[in-house]
């Protein structure tokens, strides 16, 4: 790979020290914006703005490990030093297990009140490693950041009782100038959807994996993997899949695949190789990985079934996830609510089960006659998964595939499963996330959101898209994205991206790349919607530059500099065009953003509004 | 332009008669599916399904016009035909506007009660041609269409507190067979956000025109135009702008870029042209254009006072107005809403003023002190649009352009004078609509939509995305097409869409096709949303396409066949493969869609559902 190609321009890799566990060093990516240049000469220093990175050691100029070494361990010693686990060798390997009574996963130390390495280095990641991130909302409105309450209590009164803007105009203490309005402008994109911007601390970290409510994949063989969590009160997570084709076989190549999916921000990878090489490949991955790798198991337990599901077996099962747990896969996505009778139920829909696992394990079902075996032998895999702290994704074999499907009776009679299944594998200590549709029209999301948080106790929600509409093909990345942002600001937790090749072919590096972009472009405008308080700062640090004609920091702060700046290039390729005042689109004459700049410096701001004439 | 490239592929251009009018002749675009053939050898006919087609001739294979004849001028006979209108002579060239005491506009004859060939036309078009398209979504399901009754009474009484699946199944009547089951699979999708599921009647579209909650932009000057109509309970609409360039004026430039817009469904067409040759591009437009013409009339009045706002005047306005309106634009955009005591609302924005049209008059006040001359002049600006039937689409010059800065005082102050003015050209019988933001956090847009048909008096609303985050330049179409298509779902009636170019530079072909195809992509999935009773038809009919392998099929229906089929060249490029019962996805062995056929082949959807093992 072209190193050059996974660099960020503008903007440098920082550590974030841990307060309770100080050897926790969080990394994260810092962009220094230039300064303000007034008219008058006057100019004005610009916040620097941390950006959540999970690009690991591959994001960092001074790493120049190689993927035949793997990354370093560093979760080593928080794993060992619990004093939990056991070593065992494994075909020459060293591989760590449960050693006692109890579980060592993230969810039993949780519950016990601990809070570890893993969970404090997830609240600082959160709140992007400063208080001064939040501040900024408030620093351009002081009046508002000295009396917050007065604020709050103003905004409590709005809604859609709100008067209109020609009544507060009439009221006296409501000029331009007033505190409340400055506080509405301020605040008013601050609260919302049942999220308060308030601090991720490390102890509300550990109170929502306590209670399920988020998880932190990361099984105790995994440890290259950087801690971060999948909950509502978190960022929304995007989760990116790669599998091997049969041509391919280089460790470079595998890993590259990896590393550019984490460059644009999937926050998981899942590894869906199927075919030879499984085993390899994955391995490749794993210790080249700084993101949670997650796998469906099934997929191998059918290759070494010969491809043929009569062949499947229990047994061929949970050798194979044992193997996967054993090499440090950090969840697993199992297909285990998807019951035998309700399989008659998708007869008579319009795509029938489009889940590839949960074809599987419906064709099983049919074959043998018998029920679901990853249901039947749920507190066995439960038992496997803690050992390792394997997070189980339940999977969603009967999701829509048109959303002709979508809510219908096999879709929720498969849901309601989960909820048991989810209360089963709690009680194990394992942690948990439920996967969700799928197909869906934008009217029936947000009771697929509802359902699930009530028949699956809050437990994290993970989706594939939903798609909101069936008739996109080569659009679909949109379509995703589009009913994805709508059922995080419902309060899912994670998406898993689709690409502009799904339902056609196989993705080619650009459109996983386009692909990444867009749902964190989604995810992060459900962060904004929900109140996640870092989300915004960003977005205001992009819009200052923009009205500054900053070009450079505009770049340096969107979601891909590379694209933005190459866009601009096509119509403006000149060097001195990204300090000029004026873009492409409109020219110097009709620039809207250098005309409402003339009226900000003729002052007229500080006048009191006058009567219209 | 290669004709080639304006073709969709498995297709043909229908016309459908009027009834209360037969000289109406509605074009649409209809895919014929191929037949599906069961495995044992069986085959069931696939119904035709009718796309709405803004083409017009240039969509007729059977056209062979020449831009510089420009096209039929389809409506002249219904507009001459109401005795209205007179014609003058205006630089060599007849041109039509009012003749006597009452105005020649679609408001005036829907609140006469009259029904004219626009709105049978618009109902048609709406239809899309045929009862069959609604009996579609029954036809799976028999009972359901046989008694909607109970269904619709079992579907009243689910909601929240709708059983849960395990609940259901212990109920004997529910059998996975019944009749209740399959009415909810079949009507779930129906009914949904207060557009209820019925015929578009040539009546409905009138009582829609003349409550003022739709327009069919109309010039009279403009009778190439195939009418359509832009209100809540219609499809929702997409604008695409087009601006000439300064070195571009051959008039097969300038109508190559309308053709390419509307091929890809812009269904109005905004001329955002500056600079020299700005009448004679326009005139090019508007005789080649089968769509409504948007303008914003105060760029081409600047324009004529030497690029100098200190030079513009109500006269220098009033008469390029009148040039417009005379050479048939359709709607224009009136900035009148923003008045001069807003302005210092502004000044503490993050982002100032970001509409241009509103700018120069926001820096129009400031220069001459006194009030918006659009705004002071508003009824005599209703007059002149009254006699030609131009639309209004009523500016929001202080549109957010920042999240920010969304839903802040001075947004909704101007909102709020857009209802005044809204009401005022009503009583001047001009059609209105409104025009919304802008960049809106997702948790905002809602809030837009609400006070817009609160204080617009449910006027439509037409809006500029929203952009539900600033982060993603290099991606703004799909930024704006997300929040698009929610304040779609709320209600708003057009989108005008940003192309990926948006705040960089200058969008070339593909960012126009790939901008249109996103936004009819976020408007598609609003109206299925929102329940318009032939949007679905299209998802169901691709999702048993696919479900069959009928790939042909899968790209013919979808939005860009093209490039659908490009996509699924590039992995699987031979021509059987478009015949394959598997795609390169997952491969024979692991197609979810396969396995799932397998089942329904087995049969198991006859047996009564048995317990779980």
């Amino acid at each position: 790979m072209n190193s050059g190609e996974l660099k960020y321009p503008g903007s440098r890799r920082i550590y974030v020290p841990g307060r309770l566990h100080p050897e926790i060093r969080v990394a994260m990516r810092r962009v220094e914006p230039e300064e303000t240049i007034f008219p008058d000469g006057r100019t004005e220093k610009n916040e620097p703005v941390n950006i959540y990175d999970v690009s690991g050691p591959w994001g960092d100029e001074s790493f120049h490990g190689d993927e035949k070494d793997g990354l370093p361990p560093l979760r080593r010693e928080w794993i060992l030093g619990r004093g939990d686990v056991t070593a065992v060798e494994k075909d020459g390997c060293p591989v760590l297990r449960r050693a006692g009574d109890t579980p060592p996963t993230q969810r039993y130390y949780a519950r016990q009140g601990i809070i570890t390495p893993e969970m404090e280095y997830v609240a600082i990641r959160e709140n992007l490693g400063r208080e001064e991130a939040f501040r900024a909302v408030y620093d351009r409105f002081p009046s508002a950041k000295s009396r917050p309450g007065e604020a709050q209590a103003f905004l409590d009164g709005l809604g859609s009782g709100m008067p209109r803007p020609s009544e507060l105009e009439a009221r006296p203490e409501f000029g331009p100038q007033s505190l409340v309005k400055r506080a509405q402008l301020s605040c008013q994109n601050l609260p919302a959807n049942g999220v308060s911007p308030m601090w991720i601390t490390p102890e509300l970290v550990r109170g929502e994996i306590a209670a399920g409510r988020a998880l932190i994949p990361s099984n105790i063989n995994h440890p290259e993997c950087e801690p971060m969590a999948i909950g509502r009160r978190f960022f929304v997570k995007v989760n990116a899949n790669i599998g091997n084709s049969a041509l391919s076989s280089s460790i470079e190549e595998e890993v590259e695949k990896l590393r550019w999916a984490i460059h644009w921000g999937a926050d998981t990878v899942m590894d869906l190789s199927t075919g030879r090489g499984i085993h390899r490949t994955r391995e490749w991955i794993l210790r080249n990985s700084p993101v949670p790798i997650g796998t469906v198991p099934v997929y191998q337990s059918l290759e070494k079934a010969g491809g043929k599901v009569e062949n499947l077996t229990w047994e061929v099962f949970r050798e194979t996830l044992i193997e996967q747990a054993e090499q440090g896969v950090d969840y697993v996505t199992l297909h285990a609510g998807l019951l035998r009778r309700f399989i008659p139920y998708t007869v008579g829909r319009m795509t029938g089960i489009v889940s590839r696992g949960g074809s599987i394990m419906a064709k099983w079902c049919m074959l043998n006659d018998r029920e679901n075996f990853l249901y039947t032998h749920w507190d066995e895999v439960c038992a496997i998964l803690a050992a390792y702290d394997v997070g189980v994704s339940i999977g969603d074999g009967m999701r829509p595939g048109s959303i002709a499907d979508a809510n219908d009776f096999a879709q929720f009679a498969e849901l309601e499963v989960q909820g048991e299944l989810t209360r089963r594998a709690w009680e194990a200590d394992v942690q948990v996330m439920n996967e969700g549709p799928g197909h869906v029209p934008m009217h029936l999301i947000r009771e697929n959101m509802e359902k699930q948080r009530d028949w699956c106790m809050d437990a994290p929600f993970y989706t594939l898209g939903p798609l909101a509409t069936d008739i996109a093909p080569g659009y679909d990345h949109i379509t995703g994205a589009l009913g994805g942002a709508l059922i995080a600001l419902h309060g899912c937790s994670m998406l898993c991206y689709v690409t502009c090749k799904e339902h056609l072919g196989l993705p080619d590096k650009d459109d996983v790349r386009e692909g990444v972009v867009t749902y964190k472009l989604a995810a992060h405008a459900a962060d904004i919607a929900k109140g996640h308080p870092g989300a915004q700062v960003r977005d205001n640090a992009l819009s200052k530059a923009r009205f500054e004609f900053r070009w450079e920091d505009q770049f340096n702060l969107s979601l891909d500099p590379s694209r933005a700046r190459a866009f601009h290039d096509q119509t403006l390729p000149h060097a001195r065009a990204k300090k000029a005042h004026f873009c492409s689109m409109c020219g110097p004459d009709f620039c809207a953003m250098k005309l409402s700049q003339e009226i900000r410096e003729s002052g007229t701001g500080g006048a009191p509004p006058s009567d219209p004439a």
